[in-house]
């Protein structure tokens, strides 16, 4: 065991959010609402419910407003929802939603291609939304995409990742979510992002988002445990897949990264059973095979 | 980076023999030749070949003579086969094998279930092949499975594990193979395990073999690797599956292992994009997806 690994290891669950978005399959919204009540009876204490973005942009989270206004909100879990502007922080306070999840890149093609706006014009535009959170007592999370490669400009500079969880940080958001959205990362890469990253932001106000496109993620997240990070997003059933590889694999699988965690003696607070058959679940749904090994072998054995 | 990390690992690809034994879709001799020449032409340094195992036990690779005969042998390149007993050394002999494998568990009730005898006398079963490929010259690799965990007694002590590798490498091989059989590892134990036999025998006489039935197997291969292992056991494009779970992973897959260590910056000699490419063409054969992420990941991109 390395004795540096953190004690404890708080999961922040997109499978709702992230893994949704991007499957194709339609899920009702009383189904979306009772994979989030099924998610929190498992001991998750975050939970990323849903997306406030238009519609137009993700049709598949249209009913963002009746899901939020669904779930059963168990005290002491955070359900943060991606609220892209001032429009959409409006559609989640109207339903109660008390912390919201802000996004950019560390990529400058990235956030041309995607916003129209380079890094600076993307983190300008947050400005009013995190003011308001501040003034309304909402907890502000932040993602920063692409921070081991994009897959518009390849390498993605690392001063450029520092310096935009740098700025999410001084605008206020009390976490930021490192992300390897198109999955190229490698340990070694992995763990030097974080530690250049955590020479400007606090660790405990980070957290890190790998996706499994090259089967690699636990391996970043082993690493990364190792240099202290403690907290982890994932999505059940590994949801989402790759948007930029057709067919291959995108967010980890929570399954695969709490059978990780408690293995090396970290504690995460998360029933492992209820959470593999809660993404047996979701599968079905979606109409596939689970995307965790866990979920899998758990299901065989 | 961690400093610890060796700078080349010599990867034992294991899918022509530990794969196709697993699978059920027949394989015909000259696909199996097929796959072993485009597997030494990707750069490969070590490939099991087959198995002279009785084809009674092993249907799969009952044309083991035919493959061996049929192969193109590189110069460099190494093609141990599985033997069991004299028998199988003489068979193996007989079409020219100038390094076998030995196979047996570190698990108590393992050994009794598989072939009806207790560790010391499956230990003592070997010792007629291995005086008699001292006296060939014939290069000897020993396996020892269930060092994480056995299917029929659950938790493998420590102690058997040390006692069976050092017996290994004690009656004359050059190199013990140390495999978690049914994937239940995780990185603290891997540590852990590699760590204890290396305090017995050499590290470069070890090797590592992990399948990935819980998704674990690079994080435990990375966590080795950071204790000084440099010879780890992959399959091509993940054959075998798991045979202790219906549709569960078994062997790791060799490209995602290579993209792991060349993302580090440890050296193989091995071409990526060929090795993949040879794991979509055995998926065919086989009839199925690629098990490899960086196979699938780098079809779709």
């Amino acid at each position: 065991m390395n004795a540096s690994l953190p004690a404890a290891v708080r999961i922040v669950e997109v499978g709702a959010r992230d893994g949704l978005q991007n499957e194709k399959a339609t899920v009702a919204t009383a189904d979306k609402i009772a994979l989030i009540d099924r998610l929190s009876a498992t001991g998750l204490q975050s939970i990323e419910a849903t997306s406030f973005v238009s519609p137009k942009w993700v049709p598949q989270l249209a009913d963002a407003a009746e899901v939020f206004a669904g779930i059963a909100r168990r005290p002491g879990v955070h359900y943060p929802v991606l609220v892209p502007n001032e429009q959409g922080y409006e559609r989640a306070r109207a339903v109660g939603v008390e912390e919201i999840a802000v996004f950019t890149a560390a990529s400058e093609a990235f956030n041309r291609k995607n916003i129209n706006a380079g890094i600076d014009e993307s983190l300008a535009r947050f400005a009013p939304v995190l003011e308001r959170a501040r003034n309304d007592g909402v907890r502000v999370r932040g993602y920063v995409s692409t921070v081991l490669g994009c897959p518009y400009q390849g390498e993605v500079p690392l001063s450029d990742v520092v310096r935009v969880a740098r700025a999410l940080h001084a605008m206020g958001c009390y976490e930021v979510s490192l992300g390897d959205t198109i999955g190229v990362g490698t340990p070694g890469k992995a763990r030097a992002m974080l530690k250049a990253v955590a020479a400007e932001v606090p660790m405990p106000a980070l957290a890190v988002h790998f996706h499994d496109t090259y089967g690699q993620a636990l391996s970043n997240i082993l690493a990364c445990l190792e240099e202290g990070v403690a907290v982890v997003d994932s999505a059940v059933s590994g949801a989402g897949g790759c948007p930029y590889a057709m067919g291959a694999s995108g967010n980890v699988a929570s399954e695969d990264v709490v059978y990780m965690l408690h293995g090396l003696g970290i504690a995460t607070g998360v029933d492992l059973p209820a959470l593999a058959e809660t993404g047996r679940w979701l599968a079905g749904l979606l109409g596939r095979d689970t995307g965790s090994k866990v979920g899998k072998a758990l299901a065989a054995s």
